[in-house]
């Protein structure tokens, strides 16, 4: 197949590409990019794609998959926003769908060499940023790189089976792609209302800031042409967490959001109280937070005046302002056992973690990096209090695959309150989520699971990213299947119940 | 196969259920336990359970499996009291058997919403527990929660194996199965002794207290009608650990079972010499030590005095408590390296992480939960002093995976007296156990290995457990095999020595 | 198969066998070691070995390895020597081969009771080693000991394909391998010149010291009967590991070897930068570095040297010495920025765990334990000021696979510098390989790897660890074509590239 020695390897650049890369990027210099890769091969995801190869075990993945394969879409965490809905807007054209806003895409091709700004990322010192033809051209030339990756599977699934594209992207398909593209999402059946029903997404979580007015959700309900239903997520990350430069700005937009005073402790809390009564109103039934980790303390009132005092006013220790964001959580946990919301919660990123590309080019640009894990120390202050509360409820996200077998499936094999989020971010791919129910399922069984998230920015993903999901699971049970570990009836209840009760039962949606 | 749509989810509660639910328990309102399952499905375990499903590769797992299927069980390490076959007295119902005594089960139910009440648990408050058939009922309701798990397959093969049981537990079979059981319990072939020999039981090692006088164990040695070979461990985790406030009183009962003053250091640790040699002498040939690390220390004796005196008369810190303990751990290993009893080590759980829960129920309910692990540097005092001992040799537990492979493995591949002590608690299900092997075998091979523990209180599950352990063994030599790693003639041996000669070599049974 | 009873089971060693360990080893007492084992067993390894059981999928498994199985072999990084080729002396023995030098093999050897001196590694303290044939014995009569370990596949392959021996090792044959082998070694095409040739190996780095004058690298350079390339690989240790007692020799030997006063950190720093030179002038392309953890300092000039001095002079602290070897390490990362020599990172071993070994045999042999490893925080600091420089380039190693998914997929799927190293030292075997790719794809891609190193020390093991690498990569890549996750053609386009491309592009060779 292969005819490359290793003088003339088969994929080595011609010496024109060599000195072009030489003068303007060695650090890629030996990276593919500038390979000439395909020409104008196929498209066709196979029907049969991520089940397992065995015949017996494929028949019964099969099954099991065709059984939930049509279920409505609950995408209960998510980062779509409102006003796509409410706008219904067109997309424009293929690379600002699918390439520039997917720090998914935009970071592996990043690290081959490519740079933010030909990737069409904006840039805040003002550098030109690539045409979105041009970003195409880039991602298309490239493709090859994300042989492997949950990206490629999804993009495959989305241009296929969404946007209807039957050739793989290449040098040499990338303008008629584009082309192409472009003129598709201009049309009736693109625009996203239309694809939202043709999905059929069924619920829809966005993640929004608590001084948000939440007029696209609004706008939303009262359009009586539209059915669909989206629900906003609380999410305070910027309210919660005081040891960073923007929080008494968080502050103010907090109290004129709310109405109240946050210059002391308790108008602050009553004013994330109020915010979170909002959010209910306009049917938000969870809340989301990132925190360094999942510590949670409870001062008492005196006290946590005292510390909010000194970090407000500027005179508290880096430790008091951890003390106060962990008291802050701790809040969201009390407030959540009061008013039932859930408490999405995940921990143990570090974000931002090359600061040039942060400072130029924003956060969530590819570059937060997971940290260790740690929960069983970490979630006992919270669940002591609220662990057996019945209004009480959590779902626990990690990124430290760890953690699944040594203390999250423990920890929700016990308490009625803790639910076992998905596998999530860098582990949302086929052989994590298989490592996932391997570490879990022994343990907690299936039904202190959360189902699946998405986690989505890219709108059109949302179906490849749950069809995904439901194949992975299909493929996982038909093995406990042909292992004679469960019978097929039962593998068939699981798994509709994955996709349809456990999100709901879990976001209370 | 499942009609349900959004709307009407198959497993979707009644609203009656639903009004039910919410008034008594809103934390599991979402959770199917009010779902009403199964009719009268077969119970039936498939002969090939556990095997993999590729036909060549399932054939040679049958032979392998069949060849050790009918092997005696040694079981080196578990929870079954020797009072148990001392008295001999039946057991009197399905629930008092399977249910209630069993954290593995009781924690799961927990958390789907059931009270350690409803579940029959003695609740030191006073609260009424559920008289055995309402637990039982309970038990048979929620049976699909299980599904997935070990304790569903351990129950599946002690119901239908060991008892008779031909019909899954649902609510519809539930008083049935009780009253059949209850029944069937009564019957002399189900009195423990005549179940230990059935088991085809070889020896039993149980786990003592250091002051327990083993009246149960000699009852039985001297008992003529007894044939089978039940040997105590040596467990002084209390008497170790100085941190606790029970301290002081466990060296007194120390005191009193060897006779020798435990006021001062040398006295206490005359008096755990004395009682190893009396464990010894009824023909323990193990200690077993919970710690919440590997650390040991080896101060000289006046410091080892000083340090005890402070501790002892309360004057002492907390680090002082700790670092008495890694003494005492120290000593541990110093006296077996002299009397040559195998110490089982096993560290890193978080004992009774809901306060509330250990007050009521008390300890060993289903939140202890596991905590990172680390033995490279924590093993090393002991191992630098023992570890090339001929008479030393210990056997290493965790809940951690990721040690498996980056330190066990290594220190068990190195080190003569170290055993790889087999996956356990959390850890001892079908995947989890291949986890195990793949993490190990490659570093340190077979032969390193300690063998099948069953670590149950479940006399009745031990049967099950060790099938359980020779399928997963079967079906991952079967693994080696297909793909031509080792040829069958030395798997089958291979698998004969993990289940006979590797836990007596490790044990010194 | 096993007739085997309790009482006699199949592998139990006679009585006489038993006495016999008694006298002399009790910690062993119960090992395997003296079970006689094997007659005559063929050794044939299977031309599918390691390839998937599924017939469809061993079909694909089977294409893509033979399409890369002829290969060169490109071997970044390894610690043969280049003396080994440049005097071309023949080997002299199997033992000597394959049995002493390899801490693989005669750790494991160690852990079931033979001692070093038995293995033929020479005692500092004097003590008679065995003779290559009493060594060669004890290893095939324990030779069951290894399977399932990387370390049996390797052996059997290098005496069947290297060495023509179609016998398994046992005691029956030892003497008869012996003297076969010692027979064979002595012909001209056992050299290590004409194997290296029939190896079909293109690029060979060695790892050197510094103060290495690479006469032999040289020697082969200018010798025109040989076509080869060796290249040598600039390791810093113990001139960056500034805590050590022999650093203050260290700095002498660089002085001496560069001309350069190392006395004060300008000089030791330029000292360096004059070997790294003299390195890269002898075909150097690669540092290695061995470093507690990854962590890297970078003071100003100023406090460089004030720390220099103070560490120099023996006033320094710990910490002191600890901050100067992070800075160290930093500016062998500036160097690499600007002269291009890639930076290959390996951290996590506590180092001769066993002090009486350690003392007795020295280093490498055998207890050498990994620990755990962090990468994200560690990282940071160097990758923030080098990790989009396009001269700097970093191949990133651990033992604890943890980090695979969790830090360095995420880190390597963003910054273009950071390549992930293979699964190395206790990782390079089958199931860890896979497990590596599972951990890293679907992150990264395939084309962020740095493909296979074999760094053995056994120079006839080479082309059995590159032919494990390809076996396992074809076996992992027919997965995934059998899922229908890529096609066949990408698939072998990918595993030539690993196998070719990448080690060159990650070292830049």
């Amino acid at each position: 197949m292969h005819g490359g020695t290793a003088d003339t390897p088969a994929s080595d650049p011609s010496p024109a590409a060599r000195s072009d890369r030489e003068t303007r990027n060695l650090g890629s210099a030996n990276a593919p990019r500038d390979v000439p890769r395909g020409g104008r091969a196929p498209l066709a995801p196979h029907p049969d794609r991520l089940l397992p190869p065995e015949p017996t075990q494929r028949g019964i993945a099969r099954r099991l998959y065709d059984s939930v394969r049509d279920l409505p879409v609950i995408s209960p965490h998510g980062h779509v926003e409102a006003r796509l809905l409410a706008d219904d807007e067109p997309f424009t054209d293929p690379a600002s769908l699918l390439v520039t806003p997917d720090h998914y895409v935009t970071r592996l091709l990043h690290a081959h060499g490519l740079t933010m700004n030909e990737l069409g990322v904006r840039d805040s010192d003002g550098a030109e940023q690539a045409a979105p033809r041009e970003v195409w051209r880039a991602f298309c030339e490239h493709w090859h790189l994300f042989l492997g990756t949950a990206s490629r599977q999804w993009i495959e699934a989305e241009l296929h089976d969404v946007l209807g594209v039957t050739v793989q992207p290449s040098a040499a398909t990338a303008d008629e792609l584009f082309d192409e593209l472009t003129e598709r999402l201009s049309l009736p059946e693109f625009r996203p209302r239309a694809l939202y029903e043709s999905f059929g997404i069924e619920a829809l979580a966005t993640t929004d800031d608590p001084a948000d007015d939440l007029a696209h959700h609004r706008a939303l309900t009262e359009d009586p042409s539209w059915s669909g239903r989206v629900v906003p997520t609380f999410r305070p990350d910027r309210y919660l967490d005081a040891s960073t430069p923007d929080w008494p700005a968080a502050l103010d937009a907090l109290a004129e959001a709310s109405g109240i005073d946050t210059g002391d402790y308790t108008g602050f809390v009553r004013a994330l109280e109020n915010r979170r009564e909002y959010f209910r109103a306009h049917g938000a039934t969870a809340t989301d937070h990132s925190a360094p980790d999942a510590r949670t303390a409870f001062l008492d009132g005196d006290e946590a005046q005292r510390l909010f005092r000194r970090v407000h006013s500027g005179t508290g220790s880096d430790d008091d302002a951890r003390l106060l964001s962990q008291q802050l959580l701790g809040e969201m946990a009390r407030m959540s056992s009061e008013d039932g919301m859930v408490m999405a919660l995940h921990t143990g990123v570090r974000r931002g973690h090359h600061p040039e590309t942060l400072r130029r080019f924003g956060p969530d640009t590819g570059h937060d990096i997971p940290l260790q894990a740690e929960f069983t120390g970490a979630l006992q202050p919270m669940l002591e209090r609220f662990g057996t509360n019945p209004r009480f409820q959590t779902v626990v996200f990690t990124l430290d695959e760890t953690v699944f077998s040594r203390e999250l499936a423990p920890l929700a094999g016990f308490y009625p309150s803790v639910y076992l989020g998905a596998p999530w971010w860098f582990l949302d791919a086929p052989r994590a989520m298989h490592r996932f129910r391997d570490a879990v399922t022994e343990t907690a069984g299936f039904y202190r699971n959360a189902g699946f998230i998405d986690d989505t920015r890219g709108f059109c993903s949302i179906p490849a990213r749950h069809d995904t999901a439901r194949r992975v699971d299909a493929a996982h049970l038909s093995g406990l299947v042909a292992e004679h570990l469960i019978d097929e009836d039962d593998a068939a209840r699981v798994i509709h119940d994955l996709h349809d009760r456990q999100p709901r039962a879990a976001f209370r949606l």
